[in-house]
């Protein structure tokens, strides 16, 4: 076991240094390396097979509910940009700008999407005319550009790839649904295939998206009691429908604006699954986003037998699992370490002892719990381990996020609470003043994450100013 | 039948105007629409469709060939750009220039990938180092940017979606090996999933991608004669290895460089799909492309169980194909024409006087011949006029090419061929020197488009200049 220990050696431990911790996992299970593009990544076919799996899952969610999805110029020329003013004010600051095209300048610059609200209005000025035209629910799959001063590997970058939905509706009401019910669908896709428990809720006024009347958000808790933002779903109002002219003719024909929505997932997922899951020894990844879900390890694979055992036992689980054989001539030990770091979900074991007895062993990634399973029934076996291992990081990510949330009724409690148990999720109570969010943030360290749509009242006063509460707020420090 | 008739007025033919003819399509299919973005294209959600069933296609073959999928930034910084003298030569005149991050001048420029050679590269030079790690299988999905002068919906715009592969292999041989085994891959994709024949050859080293040594291609012929390169794939030798360093330690423990590979198609693609099978009443689009395979159109909707029944056939064959009923309170010839428009390959028709026959009307789209068919064999009818159509279509585009190629055997025939037959290949000899290949451009208005892996011996001396022949060339004008 000498190459498993050295390996394992090789990670910084989360309980010394977190932030190590990370950046050692995104390098060392092959998900990323940097580049000579300051602040942008390469995603290596390891993260990348992460991304095409959320990506697919989440597409059919799309699709499912209706959503089409369309392609949209990566530029957006600046007077388009400027056109909706709270928008242009918050991304202005931070895009790239292409200024010449070959050796010539351009008559007008353009920006590098760092978002595509004005294409799409755009767009959809050019095509909704009338009733039947609406709704419109699209979405893309694209990469976008932020210039960003500090980055991290998925958390934040100068490029990112995402999807962002855009959709048009006839009523202010089908919009607030809309964006409700992709809010829901973002909650669900974290909850059940990434395995991370979400607070739902909406943004205060001083957090929302540029331009947007409301932002709603998801919340996640990472191991470090750090809040994660893991997706965001907006609702316009009519305010960009007036800025770009986006009206169709009424069944009573009566020219009307139209009412919108965006909202947005990125491959931060990818960091907050690193976040949520991870331990000492690498990766956990959730089964379903997991490139290969079963590691097929020969044992004293140079015995007669062995490896074409190995081979059967895959060609027999590879319609239903993504499964990989490794038969390099590494020691079983480093294999053990390789795949842990790389956070695949089961280990298959099998040798010559195994195979007299007709068994395996399956081995879980997240308890490294030994199963010995007879040959028989190996596909019932994967499966319940596999759903067994889903519930269980789910669990404990759960686990984790309510030991590390405080309820607190004034600013001494929370600095109290942080000191005493480290950073985490706050609940208290908030009058609706900026002031006092602010002054919670200056006086705390933690700012508001959201107001949950699952309120609690836990006291009537605000846990600032102490004059009445309005709302139950989250509060937390946030990557 | 006079909404169908308003319909198709609406295009122009393509035997009075080809170009405006195709415009008309991409327009009126839905598959792109303007931006104020000039030379970017919206790709709309019928469009986008097809490309994701390209893309969907495409990525499993390229799978199934040992590639993974990866994902580089979109910026070059300009140094990095011009580590290979021949490469940004070629390119630099065509890019974009980002020049400042937010409200800051950029140290160094960056330029939006025009594709990705350099990067992958430098991503190469830092991952490999022994022969262990070799081959490197890598493809990406993205889009690039290449500041065209002129262009036109999918066949050439300032930003395009393409797929890039990079490779990186021992020796020479294996290089050698997979640029043809991707070429080879994109042929059959064309003629197999496209019903697209194409030509499989050589470009000549005019017309060679910017630092390769040699530059495979297919090549296809449109319906009016003009030659459309369809997908290419470059053999490196071990130039860019070289200039990026990408050195490996070989099992006699000795340094060596590695020979690489790119490959690429793009959405151009569809541009080819529309020139090839297109007619005067719209799209005429493969099954295994087509976003919708077979649309149910209920005739006198309104009579008791029609809709039931479309509903009910649609249920009954959607996980088999692409379906949609259209009960919309649109006329039935109005829908005729939208669906043949959008090249829909089969219209399934039921109204009452079906169901009392147990029957329905399915229609070619191509031939537009009409089939009564039992609903009990609904499916094996369905599978067999889509197979028919497909075969249909590509022996439909083969004739074309074959009606249009001339072989010719000087300067006088080739411009005989052109103005009696109209445009085509040309299959000619020649003698290998670049002054005939100009000249021959000069005198007759067409290019060499490859040199053909199948060589024939036309003649034994060059079409130009009477001179010893050294290879058959296909000539044409391009797209």
């Amino acid at each position: 076991m000498a190459e498993q220990k050295k390996m394992v050696e090789e990670i910084t431990s989360m309980e010394e240094d977190f932030a190590q911790w990370y950046t050692d996992i995104v390098k060392k299970a092959d998900l990323i390396e940097y580049s000579s593009v300051k602040g942008c990544m390469v995603i290596r076919p390891y993260g990348y097979a992460v991304w095409e799996n959320i990506q697919h899952i989440l597409d059919s969610r799309f699709k499912a509910t209706g959503h089409e999805n369309v392609y949209m110029p990566m530029f957006i020329p600046e007077s388009l940009l400027q056109k909706e003013k709270d928008h242009v004010e918050g991304f202005a600051p931070e895009v790239a700008w292409v200024t010449h095209g070959g050796s010539e300048p351009l008559a007008e610059r353009l920006c590098v999407r760092p978002t595509s609200e004005t294409l799409f209005c755009e767009h959809y000025a050019n095509i909704i005319h009338s009733y039947r035209d609406l709704p419109k629910l699209y979405n893309q799959w694209c990469s976008v550009v932020r210039w960003e001063k500090t980055t991290r590997p998925f958390l934040r970058s100068r490029e990112f790839l995402w999807q962002e939905g855009h959709t048009a509706h006839a009523t202010a009401q089908e919009a607030v649904e809309e964006t409700e019910r992709m809010l829901n669908v973002y909650a669900d896709f974290c909850e059940e295939v990434l395995c991370m428990p979400v607070v739902r809720g909406k943004k205060t006024e001083s957090d929302k998206f540029a331009g947007a009347e409301d932002t709603y958000a998801i919340e996640a808790l990472m191991h470090d009691g750090k809040a994660l933002q893991a997706g965001t779903s907006h609702y316009f109002g009519d305010d960009f429908a007036r800025a770009f002219n986006i009206q169709y003719t009424d069944k009573n024909n009566t020219l009307q604006y139209v009412h919108q929505t965006s909202w947005g997932m990125t491959t931060r997922l990818i960091g907050a699954v690193i976040m949520s899951h991870g331990d000492n020894n690498g990766l956990v990844l959730p089964p379903q986003i997991a490139p290969i879900q079963v590691v097929i390890l020969p044992i004293a694979q140079h015995k007669p037998g062995v490896l074409d055992k190995a081979y059967e036992l895959k060609e027999r689980l590879q319609g239903l699992y993504r499964v990989k054989v490794d038969d390099s001539d590494n020691s079983p030990g480093w294999k053990f370490s390789e795949y842990e770091m790389k956070g695949v979900p089961l280990r298959l074991e099998i040798g010559p002892k195994d195979m007299e007895k007709n068994q395996c062993v399956l081995v879980r990634r997240d308890t490294r719990e030994k199963y010995f399973v007879s040959l028989d029934n190996l596909e019932e076996e994967i499966e319940r381990l596999l759903s067994e291992l889903a519930a269980s990081i789910y669990n404990k990510a759960l686990e984790n996020r309510e030991k590390r949330t405080y309820i607190c009724r004034n600013i001494d409690e929370i600095n109290k609470a942080l000191s005493e148990n480290g950073d985490g999720f706050v609940k208290a109570m908030w009058c609706g003043d900026e002031a006092c969010e602010d002054a919670v943030k200056e006086q705390t360290g933690v700012g508001s994450r959201c107001i949950p749509f699952a309120q609690e009242e836990l006291s009537d006063v605000c846990v600032c100013c102490g004059k009445k509460a309005k709302h139950m707020v989250y509060w937390g420090k946030a990557y």
